[in-house]
């Protein structure tokens, strides 16, 4: 199997890198229209092939797999270029601009007969795969609550907002873990240093019986990876920044009895252990790529981080930035409820 | 000077044992229609004159504070009557259920002579008497974000929703720090657990050049009390659960500079040092307290706590109370901007 | 029952105060040879005796019960004297200055048939009990080492040395936790400020299959109360200054293998997940207390913090400085092996 | 310039990928006995020169620099062929196994007038840089008081002890900070698992005015890398572990004034603010290769890690077993005060 990575730069890098440990270095192509790129591609990977030429990735035979590692806003021409060639796509996180442009791809996908995969890379931590296993088997409840704050000093980004840039992370995972459609995707933004784009966004979703928040900023002086999910059962908190302990499930709760004499709700508390499962410690991308490789061995379609969940991630950054741009106006304060269901 | 204090719950046995201790025991009268409470202040403070009769408070001549310590609902009714009787008040927060009911107690208060103090305990913690200090020096520039993370397991509320049960907080340190009138707030809240009121709720006020949002949940499995202050010069984290260092100023920014040549913003960061301010340790009520009998035996009208200062953190609940009732129109989920300056 | 208690200093009032909750105000005398300390004790426990005459409470044929709660080198005569005149007595820790002095009150009290608590509190803590059962469940296995780290900045004291100070906590939980004595006692103290006294010391305790290290000391900028304890199947760590997770217990242990073939030690490693249970938060002293009485009310001996565990950590007190006083032979620097067992 | 790495295993990899990029590929030479260690040189750095003829490092005229880069029994006789051949050495630590080893590898340096660099990588790490200019600014006083706590589960040490492996980075850090030499050298150490070396041990150095403790451990379940340095004016606390805050400065001390009249000594305590610089975030062994390499070339020697600070670490670990076979006789418990100035 040959692959070809079309855009060699900070993330490029570290997929290049992967393929060649999991193909072999004479079975990966790098393509990228600067110099420069090509330039520390080679110094890198001593004896690797490179071109300038990227439209040669689309026409040669040789190639399976194109890894579209290049600004979003050239995702669906590069990708639905490589599907019309017959190539399967790995394509980098978000998956489009538009719900549109995700849906052709992958209507185009479906009449080739190739895989596409969306580069959501969280979902092959050992932290994600511990969460889903402990939500998987009931061992929290239901979900009723998802609360994520994500924030760090910059990098401010020139073509996207904060929305854009950190909500895919959060999103993916909360599709992953309990694959419902929101009912209601509402999003605040803020450009707090007359950059151009919103550098502080919050955003709520309302699904059936659950709420998930997640705040976003680039403005905050101390990074913080913290999410937290309360199940009816116990409830988990995930500090991607701790290494020792980032899971940590709690033996807590809430419980409300109706009491039929006083007509009154009774709430009570149940505090227990705290555990903290021992969470594997492996390169996530590197696995992620391998089993994309294996799917395409052995002609299987991904059933994680497939076409239909990058289109789901894009659907809802979609209505959050309507739902910014239906705000008070002004191009400082923006907000209001998505499209989506509202009546 | 003698002080009556109304309602012998969790926090009026604090103010009662402070008072005892800055006024002398038998300065002060304790007044509850409950018998057992009344019990429980006799067994803290062996000796206290204590009634059931609390129309008695406003009649007697002798007393000249009246310490409101009662549910919200009854701050107005009973302040009221103080300050017809002629008694300088101090009561919890909120001030009252609605701005309304705290204007009158303004005005009565103007129209008797008398002074009102609103005991937003936090503003004389040593943590927000240094970051106030902080702010007031100019050593942070002008505040541009406040990003407050105020969640914890329970305790629900029968009488109000997370919302005045936290916000006051929060709402009252802002103010105090900045001293501006938000252009527009916007409340969702959501009742996880169908108990009535809402249990998590997020809160957004815009300023002229001021962000502020407040994420509050009595259904997180740990306590966080993190609070975020971004000023274009520097930066500060305050943890109120951290004693050692529970305020943070971080030598951390962001420059912007226009590059005319090329029409675009280029944004640099700033790293320094972390300076972490020695924080007075004494109880903030004791002070409190202590400062409010002092205004009354000077004749000078609090400059902390005031009556104006209390209006308007009501003023913020209330209209985060209708931005709420303004939501989708399910009990569930709520949310939309209040009326204050909506065009 | 009624209970005297001699001296009124920082621990005495609280000592006063749990006695107070547990057997009534009026079953309680304080004695003092200090006017200041028994007019604290009437203004913090109002209609409380006090008294000057100490002499008088051995006296008294209404008092069961007497704490002796002053400076340990009064210790030995204070509880003699009680125990002549049939009373039970409760003694703050350590014991006595020497092992001599604690077998002699160890022989008075089984002569009198009276009872001997030693004010060791840890032992009653949710923390300790809990290590205690999992020690004593077998969870961790054979324990082959514990690490206790306790350091702060200050306060000097006039009398003891940081030894003295700090030394008995660790030992006595020790003590309790494995319940064996020490082959050899060996401890290097260190009088950084030319105080007269030892501000620094390392104290190891070299067992059967097990060795206790004890690093003590007045002058660290940061506090620390963090004790490692390994066992042979898990590992366990106890931070008293966390109050979320006071106890973790790791899943990880070292396991040897002989290889016949290669003559070699093989050595692998496990690590699995981090659990932290449930640590009750109840007062320990007041536990403690209530404990003691119960003993007396039913005439049966207490099983912790007796005499002959109090007897035990001044055993090890007194080789310690023996240790040290066999050191180099300089006041700043001392070191030696203890007598115990020495060849 | 040119140079030979002698030993591919994990520090030598880390030395090669620096040396190639300060050198370039074609100026490196990596020798190994092992074939499997040349084929992972090959496949890391593809296209570099490799060969298992070690001698053959010594004899080719064009190499001017050979690192050292084996087990610490080996570094003597490589180093000792290194510098007869005229070469410049870069050897791990610690430089040899005894003093006498060292000694002579520093007469053959002066007599050949060429340089030996020790690897002591830590001095040239941002923090240690930043502690250093905290000390020799006179910020933090005289240093009075150096506590080490340097433990971690593993990675148990066929060839040498725990002190041997874990030692030689605080006691270079030590020499580097204060540049005394100790009075006095007392180590204990434990095999606790009964490998056949000490597995947990404890060593402590007097200086003149000066206490220094290391609590070294391959048996704790957690690792902690925490360094206590009190001067007489401020204190300091290095958590190698914090990314964050890696250095603290805390603005306590203690004061102590001889009161005449009482004949006392009165000890006072001051605690103000906390510091945390900003310390450089780069490769440390990238500086130190880099630094070495300019020295060589502007041929003036080292002045960090030299050859004589790499002798004084050997001097202190050697007295440091010397000091724990003087110990009670066992080969569990050792202990006893090395030989340096013993009276």
């Amino acid at each position: 199997m040959r692959a070809a990575i079309i855009g060699y730069g900070y993330w490029g890098k570290n997929i290049t890198r992967n393929l060649v440990n999991i193909l072999g270095l004479k079975n990966i192509v790098i393509y990228d229209t600067s110099d420069k790129a090509l330039l520390n591609a080679r110094a890198d990977q001593i004896g690797i092939e490179t071109s300038s030429d990227v439209g040669a990735a689309f026409r040669r035979k040789d190639i399976d797999i194109i890894a579209v590692v290049t600004p979003v806003s050239t995702h669906y021409e590069l990708a639905m270029k490589a599907l019309k060639a017959g190539k399967h796509v790995f394509v980098e996180k978000p998956m489009t601009v538009s719900v549109r442009q995700a849906e052709e791809l992958i209507r185009e996908a479906r009449k080739q007969d190739r895989f596409i995969m969306v580069d959501h890379t969280f979902l092959f931590t050992g932290a994600v795969q511990k969460i889903k296993e402990l939500v998987d088997s009931g061992e929290l409840g239901e979900i009723i609550y998802f609360d994520s704050y994500r924030v760090n000093l910059g990098l401010f980004q020139h073509d996207v907002n904060v929305i854009y840039d950190l909500a895919p992370h959060d999103l993916s995972i909360l599709n992953h873990l309990v694959q419902k459609k929101p009912l209601c995707v509402r999003a605040e933004g803020f450009d707090c240093i007359s950059s151009g784009m919103e550098s502080v966004a919050y955003l709520t979703l309302k699904f059936d019986s659950l709420i998930a928040h997640f705040n976003m900023s680039w403005l905050s002086p101390v990074k913080i990876r913290h999410v937290m999910i309360a199940g009816t059962k116990r409830m988990l908190v995930w500090n991607d920044l701790n290494p020792e302990e980032p899971v940590k499930v709690y033996d807590k709760g809430i419980q409300t009895t109706a009491d039929e004499e006083i007509h009154q709700l009774l709430i009570s508390y149940r505090s227990g252990d705290i555990y903290s499962p021992k969470v594997v410690n492996k390169e996530a991308l590197h696995s992620e790529l391998e089993y994309f490789v294996e799917c395409i061995s052995i002609n299987i379609p991904p059933a994680v981080n497939t076409a239909e969940e990058g289109l789901e991630v894009v659907r809802i950054l979609e209505e959050a930035n309507l739902s910014l741009s239906k705000g008070a106006g002004s191009p400082v304060f923006a907000g209001g409820a998505g499209q989506r269901y509202a009546g």
